[in-house]
């Protein structure tokens, strides 16, 4: 199948080279060249613009940083909607705002070309080894067709309802994810503020009422004292900016969402934003250094 | 074995039934009497007072709501401390606050009386299934003379530290358990609200970065609005009121931990206390409701 791809960075690199590898012709463009170099390697076509790259596919995959970026890209100047024969189809995996998805979706389909939001989970690890889920917004008939194309990059490929549900459900595994990732950061920290061994309450407590991943991959870093990124916290900040905007937009208060945001802000501010989320415990460890 | 057993509610008298069941002898006092009856009639010794129930007893369990109930029947007139012999062992498995344990077990200890705290998770189904966890805080070499009898009520015992580790252990697994209900209940809130369906939302999320037992319990049962109660919400409140004090004397903030205490508070005031804590979903729809 004629393919393209954009946004070649940790997650787009090694998902564009498993379509390639699956023996699909792949049309790529980057702000910077040396971002395709090795998927040109591997024979992929370089092009000169988004627009180009559209020419040349039935469906064009995105996997880039802020919802500014996919817009410029596919409505911009030499962009998809440009190039793009209706009936083509955009397949946007970056983590942008459910309003921009929608918005980007209505404006695509006046011009006949299909959208897809399906934003994923898993970091670079399930990305190289195509085990990502992915969670998709837009018509059911629509990812039938390109099922078989996202089965070649995860392994959960979840419809979760109409354009924009994609990126719902990201904010809530985001909110889901980090929440329980400062959860467990407090109560370690309150282990060892209170003389119990940290190591050996999430020992006690993992497989319990109170098991979950977080606790288990993240409360096994914050014990090792492991800071180096898994995922790196600048993006769930990132994310988090996200969330608490469509919130805010909603006029929805989400109290603990809220509080979690201030502590990446926290962390940010402290200039740890590229080591691993279990730096939220150092966020609190500072707060008590800092205590008379 | 010689054996008492001071506090038969919901989790108490299952787990005194058991210990009776593996052939132990029993005494129990209960300050109302129906209490214990099941357990007379399935050949405890009914006494008249804590005293009473420690004259005849090598080692004493306590399961009881709050630190003063523990402290009056530890200590108070016609107490534990006034029958045991020296070298007795009370072992209470209440969940009290870390402070009030060591203060308990500093002053048992001026009369020759071991105790462990031996706070539990898992609620009344595992406490009748014996399959609790329990989180154990004094001495080892104590803890390990009474691990066959712990092992008639749970299957994974768990030393944590000296007097206290334990009840910090079960503040730490309610701080992580219930901030992980809270992230859960706000991410699909903010679904419905965005018109994603939370059932998918649960679905596509399960088994990711975000999967945690909060997420597939709980979450399952805001999906089905189901909130009778598992373990009921008060009981929570009354952990995070233990967990906050203790964190207020130590001067430790926990932003999250708070933020779920006042969400607690919230359900409180609306009555809904006896309802499962997956109810803090409705906390939030309420306010949600409340919004012109």
């Amino acid at each position: 199948m004629q393919l393209g791809f954009i946004g070649l960075g940790v997650m787009g690199r090694p998902m564009a080279m498993h379509l390639l590898h699956a023996g699909h012709q792949l049309s790529v463009w980057a702000r910077r060249r040396e971002s395709s170099q090795p998927l040109l390697d591997a024979g992929a076509v370089g092009c000169a613009t988004p627009a180009a790259v559209a020419q040349r596919s039935e469906v064009v995959f995105t996997m880039l940083t802020a919802g500014a970026d996919v817009e410029r890209v596919a409505l911009g100047p030499d962009g998809l909607v440009e190039g793009f024969a209706s009936h083509s189809l955009l397949i946007d995996m970056s983590t942008i705002g459910p309003a921009m998805a929608r918005s980007l979706a209505e404006r695509l389909a006046l011009a006949g070309i299909d959208m897809l939001d399906a934003p994923v989970s898993g970091g670079g690890q399930a990305a190289a080894a195509a085990t990502l889920a992915i969670m998709v917004g837009g018509k059911v008939a629509v990812l039938e067709r390109v099922r078989p194309l996202l089965a070649l990059l995860g392994r959960a490929i979840v419809h979760v309802g109409g354009n924009g549900a994609g990126q719902v459900a990201k904010m809530c595994n985001q909110m889901i994810m980090v929440g329980a990732i400062q959860a467990v950061a407090e109560a370690l920290h309150f282990s060892s503020v209170s003389g119990a061994d940290p190591a050996k309450v999430r020992q006690a407590l993992a497989g319990g009422s109170a098991g979950s991943r977080a606790l288990e991959v993240m409360g096994g870093r914050m014990v090792d004292r492991d800071f180096v990124a898994g995922v790196e916290a600048r993006l769930h900040h990132k994310d988090y900016g996200i969330a608490l905007d469509a919130a805010y937009r909603l006029g929805l208060p989400l109290p603990i969402a809220g509080q979690v945001w201030q502590q990446l802000n926290a962390l940010m501010a402290m200039g740890w934003g590229r080591s691993d989320t279990a730096a939220l415990l150092r966020v609190l460890e500072a707060s008590r250094r800092a205590t008379p």
